[in-house]
This record gives C-alpha cells, sequence and structure tokens, in this order.
C-alpha cells in the first residue's frame, strides 16, 4: 500500500491560508523560476527554479489518490474535476455539492475522512495518498494514519488565517528528518511521522 | 548598530514552549552529538553535531546582549545572572523581582520592551541583540525594528503551548532567505526582515 502524505506550502508562521482563504503570499514559488512543469491540466503550468522542479516533478508523479474537505472542495470548484496531478479526488462532504458527481470526472464524496481514506488507498494502489486539507491532516495523525508530512516552508508571516496543525488530539507527535530541498522562496521539508 | 534577532527553537507547528512551559522537546538538539561547546557558564556545555557546531559557535560568539521577558527570567531564575553567551541580559518587567538587581551580575530591569531595547543597543554596539522572548519579539516585528529571525526547527508536533508567533498586529511580514544548516533533529533556518 504506498504512503498518506500531507503535502501543504505554509507560513513560518503556520498558516496554508490567510483569513480571507487568500494563498497569494504561500504560492509564489509555484511560478518563480524557468523550469516548466505541466500538469494534467492544461490550465495549470508551472514555472519553477530547478529545486522546486526535483520537488515537484517528484510530488506530481508520485500521487495516486488526492483526498480534500469540502471547503477546498468549494474553493476550487473541485478543480472542475481535474487536479493537476491528474489523479481521482476524493471528497469528504457530509452532503453532495450541486452538479456532483458528475459522470465525466473522477471525483467521488464519502460522508467521513475515513471512509474516503479507505476508498483512496484502494485507488491508489502502491502510489502516495496525498491529504490536502487540514482538519483531515489532524485525524489521520490523531489515528495514526499519516506517513509523511511535506512542508513547503514560505518566508512570510501571515499573523492570522487557517493553521496547517490545530487541535491535535494526541501530541507530541514526533517526527524524523526532514528532508530539505531549498527553492527560491521557499525551503521544501519533508517528514515521517514516528508511530 | 548591531543585528536584532530572534532566536528560538521551534516545533514544526510553531511552539517554543509545551503547554506546561516545558523544552525538552525542543532542546535534544543541543545534547545529540560529539563536538563539545562550552559557553559562558562553566555549568553549560553543549554537544551538538558538526553541522549544528557551526551554528551554534557563531551565535554565542555574536550576541552583545540578551532581551528576555519576566516569565522567562524566572522560569531561569535569570540564568543566575550568567547567560551561557557571556552577555549582559535586559528584563522587560513591570516589577522588580525579589533580590534583584544584584551587583555581582550585568542583569537590568525595563519597564517595557522599547526602553530595554535601548539600553541593549547601546550595550552591544556592533554585535547582536538577541531576543529570547515571543511576546516581545511580536512587539519589535510590529515596529519594525527586527533584523532577523533565526528559527532552529525541531521535528514534533507539541499541539499546545507558547507559540513563537502570535498576534501579530502587523501582517503579512515578509522574510528573506533561509540559510539552512541542517543538524540532527533540527534545522537551523536564518531570515532577514523585509521593511
Amino acid at each position: 500500500m504506498g504512503k498518506v502524505v500531507s503535502a501543504l506550502s505554509m507560513s513560518l508562521d503556520g498558516f496554508v491560508a490567510d483569513e480571507h482563504d487568500g494563498v497569494a503570499e504561500l504560492i509564489g514559488w509555484y511560478q518563480n523560476g524557468d523550469v516548466e512543469i505541466t500538469s494534467a491540466d492544461p490550465r495549470w503550468t508551472f514555472h519553477v527554479t530547478e529545486a522546486s522542479a526535483v520537488f515537484l516533478r517528484a510530488a506530481l508523479a508520485g500521487v495516486g489518490a488526492l483526498i480534500c474537505g469540502r471547503r477546498l472542495f468549494d474553493l476550487t470548484n473541485g478543480w472542475n474535476g481535474r487536479h493537476p496531478a491528474g489523479c481521482s479526488i476524493f471528497v469528504v462532504s457530509h452532503s453532495l455539492p450541486t452538479g456532483w458527481p458528475r459522470d465525466d470526472v473522477p471525483v467521488t464524496f464519502y460522508p467521513d475522512a475515513m471512509a474516503a481514506l479507505d476508498a483512496a488507498q484502494a485507488e491508489a494502489g502502491d502510489k502516495t495518498v496525498a491529504v490536502s486539507t487540514p482538519t483531515i491532516t489532524r485525524q489521520y495523525l490523531d489515528a495514526g494514519l499519516l506517513d509523511e508530512l511535506t512542508v513547503s516552508l514560505v518566508p512570510v508571516l501571515l499573523g492570522e488565517g487557517t493553521r496547517f496543525f490545530g487541535s491535535l488530539t494526541v501530541a507530541p507527535i514526533r517526527l524524523t528528518g526532514p528532508e530539505v530541498i531549498e527553492g527560491r522562496g521557499v525551503t521544501h521539508l519533508t517528514y515521517r511521522v514516528l508511530r
């Protein structure tokens, strides 16, 4: 079975979005270099540094399924059914959004995070299950189900917003690593979760 | 005039102490290597990795004055008047602790963070003024008076405790860097604050 990995861009003070759900301060590194990286969605092409290209290519290629929460689904309109990593999308949501599910795109809905994980792992096989929502990350951390954390640490203090890590039930959680990739305007840090 | 630098060990989720003011999870890197580093206080000798030794020697040698708050002063009993960096200690406190100031050690008290900074900078000259307390760090960040942030990032999630960065009045605050030194059980990240 593949790894379960939560990967997000985070400010030095721990936020993955500002208080208006904005991420502009955090995603500059996707477009601050000369290396073009295409994605599974023709609308999304990244231009990153050599260092971040190593990180991003591996991340995009390794993902076999993506889990997100309803809020992120709504903010991205479900990536219109086509995530840049080219994988199926597993949404944790108590209700079905209007117009979903659709027959033409691989987006499915689950009432809780554990059901979504079961389905995502079945789909991903040996590839990585990527988790893109902080609250779901915390549920998997609390349940001992998360293998890795990848923090793309951005040199900014946002002061307020949505935290990557908050309200952990089980703590401390010890990690090993990180593997460090130094990009421009970002430091990619990959940790393994100790059980 | 020397730089004003705030330097602390921080968990990946942003805490510099747990909810009981404990720092055991955060300071293991001071004693997990073979390189002995003596300090100005004979009671404190560090054993660090080669990488962390480079970081720690520079940090200890560069400090010309240390600013802390009353809580940290009480927790350390004012380092008994002798900080490992061998510098004078400038304490922000509304009241004088019992038995202080003492004639035999260079510890002085100031009613607010700005008065402490003036005195510390006069003492430090071209050397660094180090700030060791999160609330004072935030006041200097808000006032545009902090030059650098050094985060010794430790691979643990504490869940609760004292945050390095919280309740910033002025945000976002953009940084450059970091300079990265990869230790064992710690990643030393030094950022410059953009004004």
